[in-house]
């Protein structure tokens, strides 16, 4: 596009000039972080209650305007090595040890700024990532962020893979396979859909290629709303089935194309689809469920499944950014 | 009840003592705590992945056979200074300051043993707590141990209440006002019941009288899957609703008896019944939702606010220990 002479990444203009543009600057507009809610620009001042900032005692726009890559996962430990290590990654100025926690007035969320890269932690689960995508998207909204890409890196039980495999998410489905997230608005059920960035998934599978040691597949990522009962493990304190019916479960969802399965991807294809943002999902295998339900592997083995998600999106980053050709 | 000349909080049996009872010692076996999984006594090790635990490399009974109580509440900075108050409250010897987290393997949640008190972090939202109860109810079953209360200790939003209430929970409610939670096993969504225990929330309330500045109400509690749209917030990245409509939402929870909202007690609700564990939900209002979505308190104005479930729950177990007539 080249309205005004942008590129497909512009710099930064001033909030006065974007002010200006009139009508005509709509495909401009459309880049920007887009809030589905008429209510917020009427609001004095806008708390950001669980990352404790607000857009009155924070300067939003000089903090996150030049975030182009935004990466979630559930473990604070686990976002903030990797915010050290893409630090290293784009060889940018300063200790990556020093790296300060933006969210340190709550324990909610941990939060790093790396150059162009932010890295957040979400928890565990739909309602804690859903909270922090709101407060996310309104933060990347009122920073006037734009081109932003998100993705979730994290961990899960693999369907039919080896230990170690990362998968990167074509479609995001519930509990009978669907892609659908069922959200609960004023009492009542509405469906949204969780299709994901096509060109994005296959560009991080091209990335796998082109790496040792990240064996990758894409294929649909079922979202669960707990570990044991509804992934159906036989090792939680409550079970109420067999294992043949557990096996039979995990043979459908592999006939639907589910490859792995976590507990956060379905809520983050939906709001972020909902707010036009593009976004993919990578997450490493750490057993195949066919297999078993416990998580056996030694610590070491672990944290190098862990960073795999990590290393993939690193790559993609410094390809996006010209640092590798 | 008086088998083998125990009243109700037993010394510790040794465990081969247990064996040897035979099929007469049902009522005692009843006040252990019950896993419902038959597939739990075949196997060789339980790893508690959340919590970084193993019945094969920790004695769970040593470390947790004596406990009586319970507390578990969302911010993993809140239950560590839960621990050490309570570790003051009881006058036990040592240095609070000095408390190590059990769980410092793993980032996922935090715990703090103190005398008879076991303080959990368990993060935001059902499956976040979920995940976190099965794994502590085989714990507590690894460790035999017997007598338990669960208490959840949270922040919420007031229905129709002024800021700083608490609310002691009757029934824990869905976002339709139904005792109810729905659990997905594989594939197929189950309902249960979220009945807590009434004698301790009348105890709780009567314990609320013999205190100066915790103003507490018994009523119903709305737990939703977001704290946006589920929860009829006007100020989320998402918003397709009116402020009329928000408002008739609320004043039908209110006719309901909902009196607080929050994001976990139905799952607590009903597994802590499941297992026949008595529990009770203790969560103090930050706002009152009437007059607003947003959370303006000063910090030290909500600090004090959540201070007041832990005085509360304290003085319950200081009573319970007959430290306190």
């Amino acid at each position: 596009m080249t309205f005004l002479g942008f590129t497909s990444t512009p710099a930064i203009m001033t909030p006065i000039l974007l002010n200006c543009m009139g009508s005509e600057h709509n495909e401009f507009i459309k880049q920007h972080v887009q809030v589905n809610n008429p209510y917020l620009e009427g609001m004095e001042e806008d708390i950001l209650y669980h990352f404790s900032l607000s857009n009155k005692t924070h300067n939003l726009p000089e903090m996150f305007g030049d975030i182009k890559f935004v990466c979630v996962g559930g473990s604070a430990n686990r976002m903030k090595a990797f915010a050290q290590f893409i630090h290293q990654e784009l060889q940018l100025p300063g200790n990556p040890e020093e790296i300060t926690d933006i969210c340190e007035g709550t324990d909610r969320y941990c939060m790093y700024k790396v150059g162009p890269v932010l890295s957040i932690s979400h928890g565990m689960g739909v309602p804690s990532i859903s909270i922090m995508l709101h407060e996310l998207i309104k933060l990347l909204h009122h920073a006037q962020s734009r081109d932003v890409v998100l993705f979730r890196l994290g961990t899960s039980g693999g369907v039919g893979l080896p230990p170690g495999t990362v998968v990167i998410t074509d479609k995001a489905v519930d509990y009978s396979f669907r892609a659908q997230f069922e959200q609960v608005v004023l009492g009542k059920v509405i469906t949204r859909s969780t299709e994901l960035d096509e060109g994005v998934a296959s560009e991080l599978l091209q990335c796998s290629s082109e790496l040792q040691n990240i064996p990758s597949v894409i294929g649909n990522t079922m979202c669960t709303s707990d570990f044991y009962e509804g992934q159906g493990r036989l090792d939680g304190a409550l079970c109420s089935f067999s294992r043949a019916e557990k096996l039979e479960y995990l043979r459908k969802a592999y006939e639907a194309g589910v490859r792995n399965i976590e507990m956060e991807s379905t809520v983050f294809a939906a709001m972020c689809r909902v707010c036009g943002l593009k976004a993919a999902v990578i997450c490493v295998t750490l057993l195949n469920r066919f297999d078993g339900d416990q998580i056996t592997s030694t610590h070491d083995v672990l944290t190098e499944y862990q960073q795999r998600p990590q290393v993939l999106v690193s790559h993609f980053i410094k390809k996006r950014l010209g640092l590798i050709v």
